[in-house]
């Protein structure tokens, strides 16, 4: 049964993680067992250092992940997704913080 | 006539709406209604809570509105795509500030 | 050889260029000499005012970048893009700050 809610502009912040495509499973339970209610997902292709030697750009096929969330669940998102995978991935995470109309 | 404009780094805001698919057409309307002076719009995913009583997190095909423009007309974005339609559809509305290097 | 790297959640700034399709390659040179250390490219679609004199909104294939760089990187982009470029394109380009959690 669809119970509608009344949705307000969002305020709080967004997190957005991008990463290999191959992650995307693994990252969307991660984003769940964080605390996130729910995210946005979409194909992206990505060029950066990964971490290489040779400081190569390396063009890849990635995906974008964007968290709307208060700053609790941000620093969980956060600290969750780059602990356990920014050290051997090339994940970029970052937080942007909202702005509500007055 | 093709008369090209200088264009400087926006300074204002972004505002941001995420929705399913099906209201790309009316969401179009709404936001050039509200004052915006254009829109880009891409194809993403979404799972979240879509206000059903058994929590199950739906995945769903949706679109992603992104507007720059000033506060006041995003206030009216905001007010109009959440008012008319946040009540009965899974749509996500936020506002980000922009900044301009000094 | 692949030497991992930890990532911490990024502070600074993100820089958002989208601009006609057909500007990509020449608009990830510009992003690189102004001293992006990488990119994310997604394809999207625009609608807007180009210049036009008669006020059409005109839709097109455009590519969104989303740039992570310190502030100072940021204002080379921005002054790069929108100064080679911004006179001639229906190019939008901002930037926002991005929030790290305490």
């Amino acid at each position: 049964m669809n119970t509608a809610s009344v949705v307000s502009p969002h305020q709080g912040c967004v997190v957005v993680v991008i990463a290999e495509a191959e992650l995307e499973d693994i990252l969307c339970d991660t984003l769940l067992d964080a605390g996130a209610k729910g995210y946005t997902v979409s194909e992206v292709r990505g060029r950066g250092n990964r971490g290489l030697r040779d400081d190569r750009l390396l063009l890849s096929n990635n995906v974008r992940f964007e968290v709307l969330c208060d700053e609790a669940t941000a620093r969980r998102v956060l600290d969750a997704v780059l602990g356990r995978y920014g050290q051997h991935y090339g994940i970029v995470a970052y937080a942007v913080s909202t702005w509500v109309p007055g």
